[in-house]
């Protein structure tokens, strides 16, 4: 079975390549009645774009994104919201050199061995630019996720070894698009800010860590036991490029608590029963408890370095050393940030339809 | 959608409860050809079934599994197989002094608002008893897998902040079960086995980490964009009660690396290109490399315990202590390995058969 | 992608063969909620089984239904059910004699030629006895379909060549249980009879036509543009053993009509917008148009029969002739009426749940 | 479960809606190494598109297609296949007068009351066009398939009442674009085109018949029990707007069979089993057996006609009388044969890569 498509009662297929003719998705089962234009999407795609700030890539996109079906007098029919950018700042020719180089750290040499040959200008359909569907279909998910309170959002809490300090939920909110790093601890940002400048100048890249995060949780969401609702983030968080690990709450630190730590104990609050902390990050059992749901994903430094790396030439089958000059982010992580937050709305809004919580035909219902 | 089907080209659907009359699992795109029979499944489930050590539940299960189906004279017929286990020592009266009080770090909470009321008889579904369906699927996936030359297997690398030191994948072989904890640094063991006694003499239990790996991985397992080799373990991983983080390769090191560190570079060796190191865990872009898949899994601790927790009772909804006295085990990672070692299978079966790696009607063309 | 499952928010996965150990399901989807034991199942399974009156095998299955999973109490608990039927009358022996020789009209070859090899045992997996876990699936379905007032029931209209005359709904409830045919047009039905045991009688079989309606139903049910509802029930019906044809609503006729005959014009009856005739079937644009959904089946002649024919035997590759003297059906029509409600029961439910209209957690919701 | 997708290891996502800005379709699945460019799909929609003919609706779009990704140097890579195609001569103020007054014999009404509303812009996603995706998809399926030798090909077998003779499959092939109706039987087409011009006069429209067939078909393809390759046909053919009626080789005639007369007798010919005759059109048990498929879908006369019928203004509730006099074609089945063929050569591509034929990532492997 092949893998473009993403969610079951709430679905997106992307499709495109780096530098091929466009990039888009196809969104099927948005409910009809959701109020919707290109400037929703587009704003989640500025957000995404190349060229926004000096931590990502200097290739010129505007990613203006078309939608070409499913809304009707500025809503939607029920049926697929179809939309795609154009590629516009393509430059195959930049990667002629590498041809037949593969990259360390990209998928250059197993797409090669899979498909029994590779479209290799930019990394193809394993480039970032695969993302844009991600995003735009998330953009829809994410109004979808609003009508019923839902609000998922995203930070950096970890960037070349610069950690975040705690913030409140009001200040991710307030400060993640205030710098460029997207951290909302101020502070630490400048300090992650600084990483990033080194290594570009060092011709390296750094990793770090995302954190995502949903309020206005239902209690119960998610499918007993393999679509559980953690399972299905997880899975969706690791299948976007870079990402090496992903965990919920408290995460791997579970493997050095005691039951007595990690347990959320119960507690009756305003006449419900609600945990009294929230170890689990919101998901027990594959479950949404009603608190926040909190994630992360680690993310690996950009494989894309000046810096002589060793490769192979697969013609003629000699070592040769590597240095990639294309346009590439110094760092992931803040570009990321949308595209997490897609993640995760996709999968709570299929969850919702799934769970009888959102009605699959007229959103007003 | 409902959740109780994993897998696409070879898909198991599991079923039954903890304290019900059986659970089992159907396993659907077998290859006819596979020579199988219960022994097959049987020593599989020996490693998971409960009371095999001092570091298991007490509860006493023979857990003898009956093939129904799919196999006709020793070899499997390309029908489904179904596979089931009679309960045995069921004992549902023991869970009626908490009928009404959730436990803490349990899904009896979330199970009753979502379904409107719950099967309370010691997690009904949410129980581990549910992994029996997984681990006999993930027997014949494992025997299928052989015949390629790949081979799948686990190991508990922490437990209770104690962490196995490196070992080679020989030693893994020969050592994890020879240790109640299943851990293949015999030394680090003796201190795991010490930890998990003083948290069952403190009535409380102990977190842990598996780590999965599988030898000869063929080159371009995976599927992009969303069935990438390492989405669907992380789903698959993810889908087990208690883990509450996944990590393939470097996994969330990574965070803390350049690209010039994390990047495995390419060298030749023998007429083949391989990376010279695997940072990457054997996957890269969501396909596999060639070189050995290493994951590991964050297990919380067993949210049962004996110490006095907080509740609530959704009765009375009065606040109430909660001591549990059922049989339990005081840490998961040990009996989580063949579990652990069946998801990985599952998917990699799915992954040869989507490939064109496996044939999915014959085994044998 | 294997076979076994069917359905999508409400699914089944069957799985047994004619003369293996048993024969079974998993259903999957099942909201809490809904009263269901044996009983339930054990009256529909009576309907199918063998041996229940003269124009069915002589083969003796009590076929006695035992559920293993997802009911706590009477009632479902949101989790699986699994049911399972052993097999008892099995007699693999009597099928030696034909084991190289593939039988006409059989899957016997097709099979030998897919899966390398085969079980030659009574048609193993593509026996009739395999719509036994339809049956029981559909039970369920019509169970939870008759919480939300729609009925669906099936009657044979044509066999041997005899055509039933025109019935009422409450003819047909009422009169298709009193004739081993199951045909309501009981004058007809004794007609169709004769003709069973004239073909019995030569050794031979004989075709026919079944009918099945579908009352109390909703509006705009199905899922343009591939899972409208008659896609789906005409994949579902055509998926049973001996089906050749399915038609809705005035079917193969329409090739014959024109435009202003074929449309159902509109009025306005009790306030509603309603269609004047039923031309349609029920399902217009693959959507659910509220009036009674009608759909047939045509089913081939038993290809069992004892009369001579010409096969080959596979081992010498020499033709030869085959009598065919096991247990089998001079007809099929009249024990197909439950398998094909149960076909249309369990897409109906699909339906229902896939369109938000019948809550996939708690029924009473 | 939203319905849009269709093919499970070979898929196609169409979208798009009669009067909006385009129409398409995703392709996943495609294995890398096949030479396509946007010409073989031309020549397919080219078959399809309006106007083309005295039979066809005289709106005039050149449904000129762009391939947006999956094919790098004049090959398919292995990634998703975009393909669009501009609505050009979209005149969607032509559908004003009837925005409240549902068409009998559409979707409109009913589409209405699933989604809240409707975009009543000449039907909208129920429109025909909606094929053009399937078309699309298709040609790259039939392309694939005569990779391995299978020929799809569909023709004009019943029109208006006038039946078409019998015919060779050369017939078919040499005949069956030289005739408005695309019947092989030149002489009958002339009758039959004689019948769409009475009905066109009348402003009435007739219905008919078109039959199916694939040559060169392996032995074995289909998935028992619910992914027999009769029932997914089935269920591709009725998914086709105006179809009420699907069958396989006898087809509903079987009901009138013995079966001794139904039964294909197996005979030895050039060394190999095969049957003698084909009664069952190439399938058997859900398997193909290797003789050529024969199915046909029944078509109902063209909704949309002149002749004034009677409906209800939805806003005023009242009955009133309709004429519609948009662009629509007198007749459906000669525009559906290159349809038909498409969901037929989508199948069995479908089923080439699940049954393991067809290597799913480099079709020259």
């Amino acid at each position: 079975m092949p893998g473009n498509t993403f969610g079951h009662s709430f679905r997106i297929t992307t499709w495109g390549e780096s530098h091929g003719n466009a990039v888009g998705v196809v969104v099927d089962g948005v409910p009809a009645g959701l109020e919707l234009s290109e400037v929703d999407v587009q704003k989640e795609l500025d957000r995404r774009r190349p060229g926004q700030s000096e931590v990502s890539t200097p290739r010129s996109e505007s990613d203006t994104v078309e939608i070409l079906s499913g809304v009707f007098g500025g809503v939607t029919t029920g049926t697929p919201v179809s939309m795609f950018v154009r590629n516009r700042n393509a430059n195959p020719g930049a990667y002629d050199y590498i041809k037949d180089i593969p990259r360390p750290g990209h998928a250059d040499l197993f797409y090669m061995e899979k498909y029994g040959f590779r479209d290799h200008r930019g990394g193809g359909r394993s480039s970032g630019r695969e993302t844009i569907g991600r995003v735009a279909g998330g953009a829809i998910a994410k109004k979808l996720l609003m009508f019923f309170g839902i609000e998922v959002f995203a930070h950096v809490i970890e960037l070349g070894g610069i950690k975040a300090g705690p913030v409140t939920f009001e200040a991710i909110r307030d400060n993640v698009e205030r710098t460029a790093v997207r951290s909302a601890d101020l502070e630490a940002a400048e300090k992650m800010l600084e990483q990033v400048r080194l290594a570009r100048d060092e011709g390296d890249s750094i990793g770090g860590i995302v954190e995502i995060i949903a309020t206005g949780m239902p209690i119960g969401l998610g499918e007993p036991v393999f679509g559980k609702l953690d399972a299905d983030i997880a899975g969706g968080l690791m299948s976007i490029g870079a990402v090496k690990g992903v965990e919920v709450g408290v995460g791997f630190e579970c493997a050095r608590m005691k039951g007595s730590q990690m347990n959320d104990a119960f507690l009756v609050d305003d006449g419900q029963i609600v945990p009294e902390s929230n170890n689990a990050g919101g998901i027990i059992g594959g479950l949404s408890t009603g608190l926040p749901l909190i994630c992360r994903a680690a993310v690996k430094p950009t494989p894309s370095i000046s810096k002589k790396q060793k490769s192979v030439n697969v013609a003629s089958m000699e070592e040769t050393g590597i240095e990639i000059h294309g346009r590439h982010d110094p760092t992931i992580p803040p570009r990321m940030v949308p595209v997490a937050e897609a993640m995760v709305a996709l999968v709570l809004t299929d969850h919702m339809i799934r769970g009888g919580r959102m009605n699959p035909e007229y959103l007003l219902k």
